[in-house]
């Protein structure tokens, strides 16, 4: 079964060929704009896979050849041209038929996505067509992806879901005690067993991370085998991937009996996240809704406030997807669209206390939002 | 605590610097390079990363606010010149920082990883300062991750232990009839357990996928809710990444009794791992080990084998750290090195019996090889 109706994909490439302009042919490099063009998910792990759309024509997959029944299955795209380890290092292979394909389109104005594509793949290309005009059309993409489908939409529903279900595990199964690690065991295993109880069809990724304390002041590190201990501020965060669409859970949980200072930050994140979530609403600016968290910050003097409050998801991980215009910060002006998928998860660096977060998908609606994720970010307390 | 000790660190950008011939500066853009150079492993999700190696001075690293306490943690490099995401999108605002930085070295040629670093960041460079020329250190970065040090070796020596006990969790929980993702959970639960107890420094994600039947042609997917059922081989992968090194296991295992072809292709599986394990030692062609086990698919008349027989690892995900010189394929005529830590995992695409295979990590030694990963890889069978 394909993830994406042939419907679906065949009004994003005609989209897409309206939207690049003077070029002949739009192209998809990197694996999140490859999968949005063809419908299929083909991870790269050093074998490019590359969907190219001519204006006049139709599209052309090129690809591993063991990848060529998994992207026949999934992409309405039937036109694959393959090659294997036996031809040489991937990347040279795959631009060799791209050049030929480029060739027979009579090609002479190529537009891609720089953002992600590798520059020694461009240099490449150059050095082999070098009256190639190239231009950049990763914001063509980006306004295109921006927007979800309802068939998207149900995606990053599942995603989110599935991350309820690992938070919730979460909550009910750790003690004071227990090591962090195996707390991400169980969290992973409640999200598989349900995630195949409920979505068997669904390809699922799962992922969870956690800090105690002082580490959560460390960004983005990886949970690791310290026991639960009372008195700190913990952050959690479960994330799903249905079919590479990211969705994440995350919720500031008291350990035992909190001091203060750290009882008035998880108020004040608490506040944040809610007056956040209540400004979502189609027109408004992505900037006005980091302005209402930053300014409940602010009110409580937490002054290191480095990040926006939230993100554009959908196909995004730590290479790849992120798409600007969905950044929830301060300098960007532009207005949340109906069928965006935000998350708000508003944090402040506290010296000393911490750098938790609450974070929630949030749908854009026609008349307002609805929060995908349900679990409560209310005062949360383990032990 | 510090990944990898001042020594190795420093020994590192001595290397690096003594092998980027003219260049003034050396940069490393990607995730894997920037952490190679600096040992801090920080993920983008489009925050750059940016490691700069001057010639003759002290490296420089350029990085988002909110990393900057995990990476003076981790690197011995204290010169970091940080961006928030008040200052714009964030990779104009990282390269608006590299540019300074390249002035105040007035440095004039400088070289970098453009295997992995973005076009359009490179683009950007070109155009805010025009003259600078650029030149591509790509193989330098590959010639100098080929070989682990002992340090790299630790970190993957635990990996393998872990995705060890994925697998033999595996192998002792399956039962015909429960879900494939209900085991991915109890997989990824036993890891996660085991790296708790037994590294509880060692920050650790862990992955599983699998397979059966038919579905193994399609390479990659990813685990779904579908009952094991008699009758078919599964292919079972499970993954650790310790400090972003990846490790693997995969194994082929009978569902219960199997037919003639299922029977044939997984001893001849079991026999082409066996034999090209057996050949990897120093000095040893790359092509060498490849043509061992194809040789035996070719003699059992299974002529699909579009893939190389296994790669180097280390840091490598989807998206980075393959290094060419690494894969074990037909074309690639280096020698194997002692501390180059490789997957050997030959298999073929077999229509209408499946694509599973077996998997393990060997490290080349001084006199011959050592397999990391010790689970058996013999007749597996569950039910």
């Amino acid at each position: 079964m394909p993830i994406f109706s042939k419907n679906e994909i065949n009004r994003r490439l005609q989209q897409f060929r309206s939207e690049f302009g003077d070029c002949d042919v739009g192209i998809g490099f990197s694996f999140t704009n490859s999968y949005y063009l063809s419908g299929a998910p083909i991870m790269h792990s050093g074998r490019p896979t590359i969907t190219v759309v001519p204006k006049h024509g139709e599209p052309v997959i090129i690809i591993a050849e063991i990848e060529k029944g998994r992207a026949l299955q999934l992409s309405p795209i039937k036109d694959m041209r393959a090659y294997t380890d036996d031809d040489g290092p991937n990347v040279d292979a795959a631009v060799r038929i791209l050049v030929d394909v480029l060739k027979d389109l009579k090609a002479r104005n190529v537009g891609y996505d720089a953002n992600w594509t590798p520059s020694a793949t461009i240099n490449l290309l150059k050095t082999m067509l070098p009256q190639l005009e190239l231009s950049d059309l990763s914001s063509v993409f980006d306004s295109m992806r921006l927007v979800n489908s309802d068939e998207e939409i149900e995606v990053l529903r599942i995603g989110s879901a599935i991350a309820d279900v690992g938070m919730q595990a979460f909550l009910s199964e750790a003690k004071i005690g227990m090591r962090e690690i195996e707390l991400a065991g169980i969290s992973m295993r409640a999200m598989t067993e349900f995630a195949g109880r409920t979505y068997p069809e669904t390809e699922v990724k799962v992922n969870f991370a956690s800090q105690q304390g002082l580490r959560s002041l460390q960004a983005h590190t990886a949970t690791n085998g310290e026991p639960l201990s009372p008195g700190q501020l913990m952050c959690v965060c479960t994330e799903a991937f249905g079919w590479s669409y990211n969705t994440a859970v995350e919720r500031v949980i008291a350990l035992g009996d909190l001091n203060p200072e750290q009882e008035r930050l998880r108020d004040t994140l608490v506040l944040a996240h809610r007056r956040a979530i209540d400004a979502v609403a189609p027109g408004v600016k992505c900037s006005a809704v980091d302005n209402v968290a930053r300014k409940i910050f602010n009110a409580a003097d937490y002054t290191q406030v480095h990040c926006g409050t939230g993100l554009a998801r959908g196909v995004q991980n730590d290479f790849e997807g992120r798409i600007d215009r969905g950044n929830i910060r301060s300098y960007n002006h532009s207005p949340l669209l109906p069928g965006m998928v935000i998350t708000i998860e508003p944090w402040a660096i506290v010296p000393g206390v911490g750098a938790p977060r609450h974070c929630d998908m949030v749908l854009v609606t026609d008349t307002g939002h609805e929060v995908l994720t349900k679990t409560p970010a209310g005062n949360l307390r383990i032990g």
